[in-house]
């Protein structure tokens, strides 16, 4: 994972980023809008739904966790190679208040790239505060070569 | 935690978990249905649906990791006393492969139950496959008197 | 990772494991006993010393949590070739009781084994206790053709 | 957990988390060194030993994870009420490359403390380097008056 830059313009991993990240059924369904990318970092923005509240009427924490998951994912994914694609391989995520808010930002980074895995930390927060309601850390793997996986 | 038998029947604690699940408008909209309920353990089902998944056309793995994120939840809150609320603290998935299937099972289990904290372990299993495509250990505590939250 | 039984008898795959651990410092430090090796399952055994201790007089968290690691480790290993090394890539354990007791059980086992990647869980017994005082979801890589890299 | 400030000095609190850190028998034996104490925020120190290495001859995981699990208590303790005693709940580590040098830095900190469980965040330094080789998240639990646990 040797200086991606050298090889690919910001533009166009911006592109590849956005390009993925918008054939994500569940983030579209989720109403997910991208609003950084740099690399090595992503924030996606989610806003408050009843469709995806828990039982107390607070958005429920597998929704914040998939976003968590899709900024990680993309933040891994916007180090690794053009031809490469990101899979999860495993992440904890811890839910530190409920999700009580309007609209959600969610941010994932990059701590350390590897060859071939990449672990990222990510936080959620609500509306303006400064502390995040729900922390991850995330490690992401590239694939190449995969027949039908791409992105 | 001690003898939740003794306070309340079987039927009591399914209609409690039942009850639950029904207020979780992400559960709804994500099709979940309740497959089996008993102490401690906590079978939800999932159909594939084009509105979740991920950029290569599989489940998303939040989605995937939410439902296994209630089916433990409900594990927990099934050895809870009846006044307890459950809420998630955190948990770890392991995406094992990819979500490929029609229907999926999500099976959360009691690893151990404390005083407010109690560890659950969740299987992920693809159509017919007896091996799972995911795997959870979780972390759930129970609360007590806290206005507005109930279930 | 198919079919390691081909290439492979059994009594070959527990000396691999059995060498290998003979080479940790720490299990050897920590007083690691190798109690049992199946293919996928490897059970350790470790007794209490004050040596390593946390601040309420158990065994701290880190020395269990060490060999739980090992065990899930060469749980991994022992389905990988012969010629492939194991590292962990990443360990979520929960610790659910003091870990109390004079002699204790590590065991761990696969749950799915990739190209790569192996995921396991381990479990630590106290004495004659039938509940786990500890619970391990691990991540383990198989390395090849690292130069200073063997088993 | 309100305003710990308001009843303790920080020469007070310096002084709770060194007398506690000096009864971990694991930690003397590892041979750790307390180098910085704030609020929210400690520092411990790690000499390579070949007492407590792997089978590739670098510090295990386990040693690593035993270490930052201990800045991140301390972290948490550091935060908490001084009649409260801290216990790991649970932590995810990552092994982001082999833990080689001579002198490890370990550093906990608090991402968010609640009534009870306190998250915090590990990260483990090599020599003089720059990027972590270890990541912990981590939850951690205050205990009152339970006989026989202080500290």
């Amino acid at each position: 994972m040797t200086t991606p830059e050298a090889r690919e313009t910001t533009e166009a991993m911006v592109a590849r980023v956005r390009e993925s990240l918008d054939r994500q059924g569940m983030m579209a369904t989720l109403g997910v809008e991208l609003v950084a990318v740099e690399r090595g970092r992503v924030e996606l923005a989610l806003r408050h739904d009843e469709r995806f509240t828990q039982q107390h009427g607070f958005m429920h924490a597998g929704a914040v966790a998939a976003v968590l998951d899709s900024a990680c994912g993309y933040a891994a994914y916007s180090v690794m190679p053009p031809e490469a694609s990101v899979l999860t391989v495993t992440y904890t995520v811890n839910l530190l208040a409920p999700a009580a808010g309007l609209r959600f930002a969610l941010i994932g980074s990059v701590v350390r790239a590897g060859r071939t895995l990449v672990v990222c930390r990510g936080e959620a927060f609500a509306d303006h505060a400064d502390r995040p309601f729900a922390a991850m850390q995330a490690t992401m793997t590239a694939l190449y070569d995969r027949p039908g996986i791409s992105g």
